[in-house]
């Protein structure tokens, strides 16, 4: 079937002269997650993990995929006659590398210029220039021999009344297009799909675990035009457009409007957050100025609405996890559980929180060895039984009205070896440590990451990522620009720590084949004592649920290390003892009795 | 008799059609520290300082210097009618802005070009181009009226044996030249008068606390000319240079050789490295390729010879600081003792050391809250007498034939209230935090200088310089490129902290009117255990000078920081007590004797 789709492709590539055509996984966007439309890669392979890239030539094909599913995509590959490119591993080329190795002199290179970023776009462009190779990005040529293709999802909007967004749109606009006017832009082309959200106060439900709707936005000293599906807009979203001056058109259409449009100036895109279409548009039609979004660090920054109902938000999702943990715990070994029936139980107990509407991400659940894996995903087939005895890591979170959250807490189900305590021990040590950083105002990650990560350098033990990451409102479980690590890419920008960003704060080990261990609370900036030495800094805590005591070893700890543990599990008691059954604040009261020093 | 030489000096302006003059205090390579020869701009405005830039116009004259200066200099420039410019208050212009503000189109502005870096000399043409103002640089205009002037300095080098440099001049230059090739230039041209003399295995004795000679080098792929007073060449080291294929030329002949020779290839030259009037005639005559000195990064990194001597250096340098520490101890209320005389006092105990050449700078003695300014000068007329009572703080180093040192201690007098005595114990304990890092290999000053800041940070405290700088061996104090800071400046490059790399690591708390602490130790980078997470780095201290004990708080310590600080001062008394006399051991044991956690 794989192979018939194949040959498929490959005579459309002869009709239109195409002799390499690669199909990322992403949508228009760059989202994280995508809706089964933009699944043609999974079509075109039969591979149907959360990543990969397929290329395809007359004599080959190819999949590139990382390190979590070079079983599975084994596997789903099989017979398909495409060979498996292992992501990272020594000796296999990244894309780029392969093509330049392959391609000829004067051939040509597809793919749908929507599915991938410019800045991919102009890297692919930069390696095959020299070598007189052509790139036809203008069609979506597989997906439109995928038979059967679904719909693009379209749901309906909601906007968010200001009780709950915290600042109007128009406040909004009005900072964005200050900060054009800084840049010496005219326009602004905004396609990335949280911060466009965030501007006109909407959410969507058109990506999986993100609420945001698929548009785009282009803005001009004046107007706002809104490119969306017209299923979803409401009567209600009408009347606020109305009201807000909001363009509304098609979303086909935004190619289309960009390429027609009489630029009288400069127009601003962020290199990494549109798609190399609409950038080979704009760039051949006016001048472009490359920076940031402007909206990410606005919305970075949440506002004092955004915060107290995040505050809520929080302890209800602490609750749901606690009362999780409470009922791993009292019924493992006696029921069957797997990694994959835990994390639907913890689901479950999300689903029920006032305001839920869905996952922030889908939940990790590893099991033992498999938390080694920082990504590891459950799958169907494979799920571990969870019993009596090593650890459980679970990460999870969920969207509600409200915020949106991120917890991860390594569950101990028996006893623990002394090694693996003293892991446990020091990435508790570190979590705390950076959570009560006092700073200056003006530093960064890289001036923090040092704080979480010491008491695991200290014993030789590194992470391989960073701290944390920005958390949205209501949006993406990831957002930036705010980042706690120790490296940076080169030329990144990083982000001073502004007051009211949130952050999460999960430092861990990963030993291979052994155990993984991550603890993360999500943290938010705050400004503490100005003097003559400057503005300082601190951080609050969000998420309040209990570090497993039974995998603690004191004896690796210092005096304040466990002074901090008890502070932290004496709120944790107090915040959230009322939301809790009998039984369960029975158990959390042990669960965060003081540990002496 | 100040008013007369600004006559004379206007009368050569307007000969010259020049409309202002500005004359900064530096030589011809941007030392720290400058001879008398090229003390004009004290000949012209009468002021004695280290630093001071003073600016002649028709009809005014003005004299810029930093906080430091401003009682000296408003004394000094009494009568002399020149103005005082108070650097970094409020209100004051720097002098590029002050220029701008008072210059007039087709003006012309006349300076040594040889006195001003070239990133200076191109920020003025920045600033001044626009408005069509010439700049006259090519005449040494105010120098040649001094009467009187004294000669350049020019004494005679010293070649450095093998068993001193640990590497020789060919391996150093096959480095430095790998590097240019991988910088796509043909020649370098160094005048950093450190790097070349890490280079070519000299020393000399031109400029104060820094023993370098007054130099220029131009590399190419095959020659080496060195640009040296002809006094200085030795019969010992002209055979060296024709051992080693290095052809010398006259110093006062630089000028003109760039000028007149053939360049075939891009130049290598350093932008703030460089005197301006140099970089013209290259810029003018050759491609330039603007990159650091490529002998910073390898000058460094010390060898395997270098280290071992700078050990050994290290512990006689320290035994004379415990000796100054003693005797000041014991005498101090007995005796007259000012911060001039301890100073000296301290000064003659490291001329007794084997191999002293000159102290590494002016030792900074500061009694009480003169310790509040980082760089505090005593001077003869205002040194404060030293009581029983309080603390002082003394910042001071040595050049030795076998390395430079930089040391400082806070030296509690009498009883020391609670709050100095919680200052002095932060410091401590960041102090040694910094230096019991584990890091793994990549890290930089930035990811490690909350370390030692924290402690402080968390009170509420900051000091405002970096923690740490690059040291010379048997070289300037202060080198680059690695440096412990939180901040850089924006577009300055950080370095990796490297095996061989030797750093100060010196907190502080500087209390305006009150108090000031300073707690310096150098330390070492060491490659530590390699495993699958990667390179880990550790700190070997290089300094062992006990640590005041009577202005230590442990209630302001955890357990693991007490034991640090013990386990420090063990080695201080094993290390340095066989180098004491009875009395001074006696004295030692008890000021290093372990306190109770």
């Amino acid at each position: 079937m794989i192979q018939d789709r194949l040959t498929r492709l490959r005579d459309r590539m002869s009709e239109k002269g195409i002799d390499f055509y690669m199909i990322p996984t992403s949508d228009f966007h760059g989202s994280e997650y995508v809706d089964d439309y933009f699944k043609v890669r999974e079509y075109f392979s039969g591979f149907t993990g959360s990543n990969g890239t397929l290329v395809v030539g007359h004599n080959m094909a190819g999949l590139w995929t990382d390190g979590r599913y070079f079983i599975q995509a084994e596997n789903e590959l099989e017979g398909s006659g495409i060979e498996l490119f292992r992501m990272m591993e020594e000796g296999v080329p990244d894309i780029p590398d392969f093509l330049g190795e392959n391609m000829k002199s004067g051939q040509t290179l597809g793919f749908d210029g929507r599915t991938v970023s410019c800045k991919e776009g102009k890297e692919l462009e930069q390696k095959l220039k020299s070598m007189d190779i052509r790139i036809f990005y203008e069609e979506d040529m597989a997906g439109d021999l995928w038979k059967e293709r679904p719909l693009l999802p379209n749901h309906q909007v909601i906007v968010l009344p200001e009780e709950i967004s915290g600042q109007s749109m128009e406040e909004k606009l009005l900072a964005v297009r200050e900060k054009m006017k800084a840049s010496g832009a005219l326009y602004f082309t905004l396609s990335k799909l949280d911060d466009l959200m965030w501007l006109m106060n909407i959410r969507g439900n058109d990506v999986a675990c993100n609420p945001v709707a698929l548009s785009y936005s282009f803005l001009t000293p004046e107007e706002l035009y809104l490119f969306i599906q017209p299923q979803e807009v409401t009567k209600e979203f009408t009347e606020y457009a109305l009201k807000n001056h909001i363009i509304i058109k098609d979303y086909k259409n935004i190619a289309e409007f960009l390429n027609g449009y009489d630029y009288k100036g400069k127009v601003l895109l962020d290199k990494g957050n549109i798609n190399y279409a609409l950038y080979k548009i704009l760039s051949d039609k006016a001048e472009c100025v490359f920076e940031s979004n402007p909206t990410e660090a606005l919305k970075a920054v949440k506002n004092k609405t955004e915060l107290s109902r995040m505050e809520e938000v929080y302890l209800k999702d602490s609750a749901a996890v606690i009362k999780f943990i409470c009922w791993l715990k009292k019924n493992v070994g006696k029921e069957k559980i797997t990694e994959l029936t835990a994390a639907e139980h913890l689901d479950g107990l999300r689903r029920e929180i006032q305001g839920f509407l869905d996952l922030s991400f889908p939940t990790i659940s590893a099991y033992k060895e498999n938390a080694a894996m920082m990504h590891y995903e459950a799958l169907p087939e494979s799920a571990k039984e969870i019993k009596a005895e090593g650890m459980l890591l679970v990460d999870s979170g969920g969207q509600y009205m409200g915020g949106t959250t991120d917890v991860t807490r390594t569950i101990a189900l028996g006893e623990i070896n002394p090694e693996i305590k003293k892991h446990f021990t020091k990435v508790a040590v570190g979590m705390l440590q950076l959570t009560q950083a006092r700073f200056l105002y003006g530093c960064t990650g890289r001036n923090l990451d040092i704080l979480a990560r010491q008491p695991l350098w200290d014993i030789g033990i590194d992470y391989k990522c960073g701290t944390g990451h920005g958390i949205g409102y209501i949006l993406n479980v990831h957002e930036g620009p705010q980042s706690i690590r120790w490296r940076f890419a080169k030329g990144a920008a990083e982000a001073i720590i502004e007051e009211g960003m949130v952050i999460s704060n999960e430092p861990g080990v990963y030993i291979e084949g052994s155990h993984g261990i991550r603890t993360e609370n999500v943290i938010v900036a705050k400004k503490g004592e100005k003097n003559a030495d400057g503005q300082f800094m601190f951080f609050d805590t969000l998420t309040f649920v209990p570090i497993d005591k039974e995998a603690i070893d004191t004896t690796c700890m210092q005096p304040i290390d466990v002074e901090r543990l008890n502070r932290y599990h004496e709120q944790v008691y107090l915040r959230t003892e009322g939301l809790l059954t009998a039984q369960e604040r029975e158990w959390l009261k042990e669960a965060t009795s003081p540990l002496r020093i």
